[in-house]
């Protein structure tokens, strides 16, 4: 508590010295929007920025970069000075390290008790968290009640605290809005990350950087390669014992659910450190988040409510319903490919022209395989559509309900053909190599359309830009007028021309945007899916997926550094949806590998005298075993480790007392008048 | 916050008027020692309790109950006055509904707030309180670092820091130790509760006599009767309308996944309005947890200590195997009951004497209804005992594990011949008729053990004392003897020979004690496992189930008000380990169900074209679809009502604002340094 950190307060300033631009503070935010805007929308929207909180406005700093051509997009850029920083910071309870280690919610307060190890102001906040506030706070502009529309477009209509930003970005008034990458830490961490041989990924520096939800997804992948260690040494067992594959296949079941069971534990252990644990479906409401001014319940404060059955009744009556007739033609469609390709078989062998049949044969499952990615894009399109509509108060609950609907529509798409094969034709050769094809051919299509598409594209505009400017000489002489016609309207502060913020603003609009984890996640769900759901069938499937994985966090990591641009960072405390997805996938690997033993004629072969049935009955009652055992190690493993269990109720202890406390103090007087009378 | 109740102060005194003995507190435990127990023992017990804190004592107030006999067990009568019953409440952090009806930790200072609708200070801690509290400060007695051994016997040894009490209980010197019923109370609880026809229960005031545990059973029984109706008309109807059984048996499955997920509901919504939602494995230790003194990781005091990895070692390794060959010799027994009987009837068409095979054909199945209970009541023991040793911190942990044993054991006993039965032997009919048998004879064993049995003890034993008393003429003269012999001794004061507390002391020591709810909910849980697992085959059990439980109820009521001594209440937030035993008997039941379909005479007879094999097919089919439904009730259904959750969320978020409130005192100075700078 000594005065050792107050000197550092003075250069608390907003300002940093960016190049010659040393009046001009630091880009957070950069927003763009269309070329053609009314210039009254446009003012409306910097004022809005720049407005008080009481006006709905967001009280941040905005700077306009000079337009070099009239067809060129406006550029915002957008900062706030560190006051409004720290204060934000407090607001939505950034959580930050104290002076012993422990996740705590960061107040202005106690600002000492963070500024350890010789740590400034300037550095309290990070750069994401700073980018993250500005974010929140843009998302918290809200319309007042006399505007009733976006001025200059009378058709678009506002309500009274509706949101802003997210409204013109749907308008698409606002084109993109992301924040600036910090090249220079993104040079230090490729080093210890993709660059790095085998060491353990920098899980802290990427937090820091990416945020929650990305970290964990990274995590994960980590500790999903580490546990397929044991699967890929059995599968590789396996193919040259052959006979030892019933055992190895019932070893791999128990082996998920411990996997799946232990990341739980690890997922609220980090959690804990990064003090995302507590999150509720009753925190802070998500900027699209829809609904009449209220007190809160649980905070006492005023703001959105709406009723959480019409939720849920949106959920069950309409989406749910939806979602199930998709699933339905889903399916129907991958029997139409099965048995028109039977079809073509038929026609082919009566007919008797043999190139022409190998050729037709491919024609329905290429049709297939060409239509599924383009029907999954707009079932996309409509689960975000339907779960935007259901009206989720946080961004999790949002995710989590989004990521359902996506995946049991994925589910069909990707493992119902394979349950057909399995169970339906009960062909174990065709089973497999579906399975050889699917798994190499989904692993190199996702390799190839997240890394080589976009360098590729990359590459193809930066090209084309030079191209561009080669072929334009007036673009000086245009610039300097552009910036004229906008300057005296605007009256707001310009970057210079030569400023370097522009050129990476520029450079970084032009990659493309990282939505969300969404995709990733998927091609591990697949990949999982393939590797034990049937790995009795093809038990090499899990060193495949090792080998995937092992370049699959290098690829993503090398992705996400440099051919995206900058996402916002997003807390979550776990990885939502997925892990009951894995769990189920988990469960299910129980009820097929228990069905393709029973179907294995390796099996039949080794106890002939068994009759079917008894087989039938031997392998049901191993399923209802392994379910048993796996229903044990559910209730065995807790949730979350000891030590994390012991600070949160650490915590709750704490702040009971504070709660207590802060009581008795209201109460004083009777406590002493009780005492005197004794 | 006005004045209007602070006059109350004045009258708290721990003095009550009890007939004469206007001088001496209320009585609100009894402590009974052997009659021959060494006076420097009972001297030294005495000043424990009176003693102070520091020196290992309770702080309570004893008073000595005159001896009319030699013979006669020492009694003491345990009470407290007020302050110390307030200064108790704080620390044990009693729950009390405060001015908004909202459950609070109860503290002195903030007395006022709970003092509402005209309640005194008199009235705020009930009487069940004030025991619980006393047997907390009795619980927390103990042995200081010289006291090496118990006063005049030297072979007790004492451990630093042992609790006192349950050493003189687990050593006998201590025979009873119970607090005394309040006769008003429950004579205007029965009006309500079993003397009424069809009315809810009074939960209020049962919690408010009987604690958390208890009531909580009463409410898991009114709730599984309630649950019972529907499963009772469909058997009803089965009956009636034979060939609609199958739906119903499938039906009901989903009827009890239902049931059991909204008890946990209504539980957790009893928890919350009980203030026991927030227990945990690291609330205050039972007292007769071993360890050593330490600093507590979550409260920052002093208290007992001992690593948790050696209770998992125990568990795991000596509790677990042994339960495990208990439970496989108790299956051992069952077969050879059951090969015993299949013997005796070959033998017996050898001989051809009819009279003799009739009993000797009923010899093996009486032997193995007789040693059961035997069996059972030494297993009872030993789990006990194997808790006890793994040393478990918190009651309701030692409880769930304790209860996890009896119920795995009391499953083989009660379910695994009927397994055999139906999946070994095939017989369905004999499964009806020894479902039928067990359903009945168990219900009418229990009712009778239950309220008969004690009903005719307590009325022998009252004859048998009055004709003792006829007989004894010099009683009085005996009495005033002991009275003066005893009195010089033991320094401290003594009940008047006709204070009525003395009679009250001595009619309720003959009754016999309350253990805890494990009978009670085992009674159910067989009962429910001969409903459900096989509701295809019996269908009306389910409607004497529900008869029965109306009766049960009652009968439970009635024999808790008056047939046994009053027992100490015991917090608890659920139903512990009978949830999951619940559970696993609902999700076995569909197994049990989809078996007995597939076995069924009738399904077959119904689809004659389908083979065996597509039969068992089909009905694997139908039992993973329904686990699948189980699954999916589970996860759409909330564990905790939305308003239970908001309240949760509500008063989490008060205790950080609090505990931020209290960090930001400290460091007040920075933020107006801070502010100054701007």
């Amino acid at each position: 508590m000594s005065g050792r950190q107050h000197a550092d307060i003075d250069s608390i300033s907003g300002l940093e010295s960016v190049g010659e631009n040393v009046q001009l503070p630091t880009t957070y935010v950069v927003i763009k929007l269309i070329p053609d805007i009314q210039e009254k929308a446009l003012q409306w929207l910097i004022e809005k920025i720049q407005g008080k909180k009481t006006d709905g406005g967001a009280e941040l700093i905005v700077m306009l970069q000079p337009k070099t051509d009239p067809r060129e997009e406006y550029t915002l850029h957008i900062s706030a000075n560190m006051v409004k920083l720290l204060e934000v910071a407090e607001d939505i309870e950034l959580i930050k390290m104290d002076s012993q280690g422990r996740p705590v919610e960061f107040t202005v307060a106690q600002m000492d008790d963070f500024l350890i190890d010789g740590k400034k102001v300037d550095d309290l906040i990070t750069l994401a968290e700073r980018q993250s506030i500005i974010l929140h706070e843009l998302g918290n502009i809200r319309a007042l009640t006399y505007e009733k529309s976006v001025p200059g477009y009378p058709s678009m209509k506002l309500y009274e605290n509706q949101a802003v930003i997210p409204f013109l970005q749907n308008r698409q008034l606002i084109t993109k809005m992301y924040p600036l990458h910090d090249e220079e830490q993104l040079k230090k961490m490729a080093g210890y990350w993709y660059l790095s041989r085998l060491t353990k990924q920098p899980i802290n520096a990427i937090k820091d950087y990416f945020g929650e939800s990305i970290t964990l997804y990274f995590a994960f992948l980590e500790f999903y390669t580490l546990a397929l260690i044991v699967p890929a040494i059995l599968g590789l067992c396996g193919t040259i014992f052959t006979e030892t594959i019933p055992f190895f296949s019932v070893f791999n079941v128990i082996w998920v659910t411990l996997f799946l069971e232990l990341w739980k534990r690890k997922s609220n252990e980090l959690a804990y450190k990064w003090g995302t644990i507590g999150m509720t479906s009753l925190d802070e409401p998500r900027p699209e988040f829809r609904g009449i001014m209220g007190v809160d319940a649980v905070t006492g404060k005023v703001c959105l409510q709406a009723p959480r059955y019409i939720t849920y009744l949106r959920m069950y009556l309409v989406s749910l319903p939806i979602v199930i007739v998709c699933m339905v033609l889903a399916y129907w469609l991958m029997l139409f490919s099965i048995w028109s390709e039977d079809y073509v078989k038929l026609i082919e062998i009566e007919e008797g022209g043999m190139i022409s049949k190998d050729y037709l044969i491919m024609v329905p499952s290429t049709v297939y395989s060409i239509i599924i990615p383009v029907i999954s894009a707009y079932f996309k399109d409509l689960a975000t559509y339907l779960t935007e509509w259901e009206n989720h108060r946080t961004q999790s609950q949002f995710e989590r309900h989004r990521v359902t609907k996506l995946v049991l529509f994925e589910f069909v798409n990707n493992f119902l053909c394979l349950f057909y094969i399995a169970f339906v034709l009960r062909d174990v050769e065709m089973l497999r190599s579906q399975l050889r094809t699917m798994l190499i051919v989904s692993q190199t299509i996702y390799n190839f359309q997240e890394v080589f598409l976009p360098l590729g594209l990359n590459h193809f505009h930066k090209k084309s830009q030079k191209i561009n400017k080669n072929t334009n000489p007036e673009t000086q002489r245009q610039k300097e007028k552009a910036t004229e016609a906008c300057s005296p309207l605007l009256n707001i502060p310009q970057l210079q021309a030569d400023d370097r913020r522009i050129k990476q603003a520029e450079n970084e609009s032009r990659l493309e945007e990282y939505q969300d984890t969404f995709d990733d996640y998927l091609e591990l769900y697949i990949q999982f899916g393939f590797v034990f759901l049937f790995s009795s069938v093809y038990p090499i499937a899990a060193f495949w997926a090792l080998l995937n994985n092992v370049l699959e966090i290098r690829a993503d990591a090398f992705k996400l550094c440099t051919l995206y641009r900058r996402s916002f960072i997003r807390k979550s405390k776990d990885i939502g949806a997925w892990q009951r997805s894995f769990e189920v996938l988990g469960g299910l690997s129980i009820l097929t590998n228990c069905g393709m033993l029973y179907l294995s004629p390796d099996i039949r072969s080794r106890f002939p005298d068994y009759s079917d049935m008894e087989l039938l009955m031997a392998f049901m009652c191993l399923e209802q075993l392994l379910l048993g055992v796996r229903y044990l190690i559910h209730i065995a493993i807790s949730d979350k480790p000891e030590w994390v269990r012991v600070a949160l109720a650490r915590k709750s202890y704490e702040s009971k007392q504070a709660l207590k406390f802060e009581r008795s103090q209201r109460n004083k007087k009777i406590l002493y008048r009780f005492r005197t009378v004794q």
